[in-house]
């Protein structure tokens, strides 16, 4: 079960770091590592503080872009400070883990690290859908990343270890890539409907998507939404679903 | 009170673990760092691995003997691994923590980790009270010592907040009957677009209802979802929102 978490690291600094990483892993049962672009990987720095989980980091997954690394996954949880102002569901890494254990038992879950100086970018955390930060001194709380792993990777271990987590029943989510897909649908229909202005986009596709992201739709829940929008475009005389709004803007007076 | 429990290690044989053990200590609001018998220290790499946390080396009590480190304690509890043939009450590092803060409101806790290698002799751990354990993956459960000290100091942290309650800065929601207004708009736009079919409602409605009280729209993402249908609408020819669909459906081809 533990197998179907994985831990992502984006665009590692150190290797040292990875090693640690590594063994805090698998003290913990993880074993499903993925680097996203790591800088000076692979390192015998990182094998030597792997110490015993060198198989870890022989079967790392590396990746290039976080799309990559979590297209796959039903729930992706990033690592943050408590304060962000793209605002998801927050919680701490107690809570990360009951609700990472349930999930875990069908889906790939993903919790997602970012680089050891400035963490995750926006627009990386946007890519997920809840966040997770480590309770700690408000007056020095920024912990080093593979203390900050091994911190999660113990909740998960300890949760897991909880038979009351296991209990839960679990809905079907969409994969990230259907998600992907609903957006652009989305964002298709509301040009199409001239909800949105091309040239004048604002924030409200941000907003909309940082919506759905955090209310997390079911595989179901999303079929209708998809269904709705078809049924929108139809009506709005965009019968085309794949048709790019732009495509239509473009049509010629004959076409229609 | 935090100050009220000192971190002791043994013989550290590598002295980046203690500039990443001071560091782990300051993240969970710990200060009283004990040093017995360090290799190698001071160093540059304990103070380069401490990064914000240099105040602590700099105040750390080194010392020569055990002894000297824990004598005005009124609790010692060593670490060690599970299974230990000097029996002593063992906790895991959760139940440490719940037993070191109330009793150091009052007196001294010393909390002792051994060697990197070796960890505790059994003379060491025959001068504590209590062992403490870290729960972990069977096959592999040796941590690295700043990672034990950093899951230790966070049971700590967790256990001292425990009646804390937060200030959690709470989104701006909705009332009921905005969301009414808004299920109303919904099901009037769904019928005018003919997504649902008024004899043949099915369950999506209900489906619909669920899913976005679920996901409890802020105020401003109601307003952009109602601004959506609004377009919707003005989009499918269903000029008067506010007109009932069912009136619609019953129009004359003369009103038309």
């Amino acid at each position: 079960m533990l197998s179907n978490i994985r831990i992502v690291l984006i665009n590692t600094f150190h290797p040292g770091n990875v090693g640690a990483i590594a063994r805090a892993m698998k003290n913990m049962g993880l074993t499903n590592l993925y680097l996203v672009d790591p800088n000076d990987y692979p390192s015998e720095e990182a094998t030597s503080r792997a110490a015993g989980a060198v198989d870890l980091l022989e079967n790392a997954t590396i990746v290039s872009t976080l799309e990559e690394a979590i297209s796959d996954c039903s729930l992706v949880i990033g690592t943050s400070a408590r304060h962000r102002t793209f605002q998801l569901p927050i919680m701490n890494a107690r809570e990360c883990a009951q609700t990472v254990i349930p999930e875990s038992k069908e889906h790939d879950v993903a919790i997602v690290f970012g680089r050891e100086t400035t963490g995750l970018l926006n627009e990386e955390i946007a890519q997920c859908h809840r966040q997770v930060y480590i309770d700690a001194n408000d007056e020095y709380p920024v912990l080093n990343i593979s203390q900050a792993v091994q911190i999660v990777a113990y909740e998960i271990w300890m949760a897991n270890q909880d038979q009351t987590t296991y209990d839960k029943t679990v809905a079907e989510y969409p994969r990230k890539k259907d998600m992907d897909l609903f957006y652009e649908h989305l964002e298709d229909t509301l040009y199409g409907i001239n909800f949105i202005v091309r040239n004048h986009p604002g924030k409200v596709l941000d907003k909309l998507h940082r919506f759905f992201n955090r209310s997390r739709p079911e595989k179901q829940e999303l079929g209708i939404l998809r269904g709705v929008l078809a049924a929108v475009q139809r009506e709005a005389g965009l019968t085309d679903a794949n048709n790019h709004p732009e495509k239509k803007a473009k049509k010629t007076p004959e076409q229609e």
